[in-house]
């Protein structure tokens, strides 16, 4: 198996946009991407689409008019994890040979569902009940609080961290830091959680170029490389279920450093699925930052802020950069690359990362059990 | 890269039937091929599905009553061509190595849209005009009996063939022969394209199990293997285009025979994408089955039919079997797989084939250029 280089990376803003057709915002994070590839279209030998709503031929339909055609594309859907999920398609293709340049880009517009939570499936038993994802993470929160003693203030550091690296971000939906204060005085969505501890719907498109060319991935501050890509679903267990923990995010995260032949302890930086504050806490956890439980410690003592030890959610994560389902976990595999670059200027965290994780999860009963989690990991390499 | 065989088969019927559910038509089908294994579901390593219109995590909601989870499980959406992706992708796990076995699949509800055509992008210029997709093969056939002579009576005697082999399918959506005289009589939907020239609508699953065990795949008459898989998309161009032939075609078919390292003269058995008579025609030239103007012939001669030189279509082709979209290309596949194990009962080719090929397309501009063709080599070996 080859190695996979990252090559370039583009994306547009997030945000609520009903102006900016799919077609208009995929061509306008393919376009960057390339040109910071410094690569012609024509060397693109592939196309991978991550799209959870947009309809039928998505990547065909982003590419047409960029004349990008005549290839292999394929349109991934995966729910919260399909931008993951093209990027280990690309990879595979790098990694096998059957391509030497792809493009994998992720794309969507979730405000033509004009807010609100995403559509579920009613024929779900518990959805039926009103189990929407706000309810769910509500109900994880109450139950983690009980558990490690967390309290209402850890939830709102996450999202005073959240907001306050967005607001270095350009392409962030929320470009405003808040206290908080702010935070507590935010309209209650589902007990314990606030809307500023919810993530919003939005519109974007991300884009990368990956390659088994090395040269073409060069940069003076680092070579990023993709050591791995693990996709798992989860047990879809009915009746008791463990809330506070998140067995499809550790049994993911476990097999990535394995393939990548890291451990939790050499992330140096990480990207997660911060849906609801109370899931950063979680995921923490479930990617090995901490132990069970030390989720908490690790936001109290500022260790995942930009300056901290394992900066996490430097884009501004879910909560401010936002969430574009098919564009969200190549989102994350850029903010990674450009702070291994050294290229995030005002949000650049304090020590140039050498491993970097993303990780996305979600769709699926009640989001107790997942349909889908990916966890990438990326190395900067020489 | 290891071979890829083919373990286990099954589908649903296909037809219009509100009444069953994508979960049950997808599990049905996934049951089928499983038992025709001979495998418990805890064999299944990996799971691929592929949908068009069934909405997020399909393939999920699908196994998830199953009992089978905790395993990667992807969806793929190409519109016509996603089962024949969704194989794609299950191979090249299994000649990759990640996998040893993995269950593909593909299932599809059109009977939800009502009946009519499919639902295309009005912002296709074209679209916008009219150019749905029975508009655009009927001047595809108008220009091809123009160019070559054909008649009226050679698209008749494609849909009796189809009709008459759907009739010994006890899957096939339409499961009656017609006369000659039937079809002339049967409405006109775009001239010169009559009702029983076009493909129907449907629903309907179909499922396969792929390994790397040849053990697994052995059967006394042929153990298939997947010999290639290859994908592309159209050239999109607009203006002036040769409506008489298929340029996507004829590019992913001559990229698959060279990965399977056999010519279109080894091809003894085809199923290939019919959407409408005309299309039959055509396909038969770009897959290289006669030269370019001379699919009349092979109509006229009988060398296509179930006793012929080169059957196609004997399940009954989209014409008469159907076209649920995603299960479409896996129907294909299991249909040339039942073939060569010479267990096709009424429906049995003259001569057990040794090397099959199945081939959709479609998804685009007007259908003139269409976003997705995949074409895949199947072989039987001892």
């Amino acid at each position: 198996m080859r190695n996979v280089y990252v090559a370039g990376i583009g994306q547009t803003t997030f945000g609520k946009t009903p102006d900016r057709s799919i077609e208009q915002m995929g061509q306008t994070a393919v376009r960057a991407a390339l040109a910071d590839a410094g690569i012609a279209k024509s060397d693109i030998q592939a196309a991978y689409c991550a799209n959870v709503l947009g309809g039928m031929l998505t990547g065909q339909r982003v590419l047409r008019d960029l004349g990008m055609t005549g290839m292999p594309i394929k349109n991934i859907e995966n729910a919260c994890s399909s931008g993951s999920v093209a990027v280990q398609d690309g990879a595979a293709a790098i990694a096998s040979g059957q391509a030497d340049t792809v493009i994998v880009f992720g794309v969507e517009k979730l405000s033509v569902l004009g807010g609100g939570t995403l559509p579920l499936e009613d024929t779900d038993i518990e959805v039926a009940q009103g189990q929407v994802m706000p309810a769910v993470y509500a109900m994880r929160a109450r139950r983690y609080m009980h558990e490690y003693g967390a309290t209402e203030d850890d939830l709102v550091k996450v999202a005073v961290k959240a907001r306050g690296n967005g607001a270095l971000n350009p392409i962030a939906q929320f470009r405003k830091a808040v206290t908080a204060d702010e935070v507590r005085a935010s309209r209650m969505v589902a007990d314990p959680l606030r809307l500023f501890m919810c993530c919003p719907t939005g519109d974007g498109a991300a884009a990368v170029v990956l390659t088994a060319d090395k040269a073409l991935a060069q940069r003076s501050d680092a070579t990023v490389r993709v050591a791995s890509t693990a996709l798992q679903s989860g047990l879809y267990k009915t009746g008791f279920r463990i809330m506070s923990s998140a067995e499809l995010t550790e049994r993911t995260a476990r097999i990535a450093y394995e393939q990548a032949g890291v451990s939790a302890q050499d992330v140096g930086i990480c990207e997660l699925h911060d849906a609801f504050a109370i899931a950063e806490l979680m995921y923490y956890e479930a990617l090995g930052l901490c132990e069970a439980g030390g989720g908490m410690a690790l936001v109290r003592d500022g260790e995942t802020t930009l300056q901290g030890r394992i900066p996490v959610n430097p884009s501004g994560g879910l909560l401010s950069r936002g969430h574009a389902l098919g564009a969200t976990g190549i989102a994350q595999l850029i903010e990674i690359v450009t702070q291994m670059r050294g290229a995030a200027g005002a949000r650049q965290v304090a020590r140039l990362p050498r491993v970097g994780v993303t990780h996305c999860t979600g769709g699926g009963i009640s989001g107790l059990d997942h349909g889908a989690c990916a966890v990438t990991v990326l190395e900067a390499t020489e």
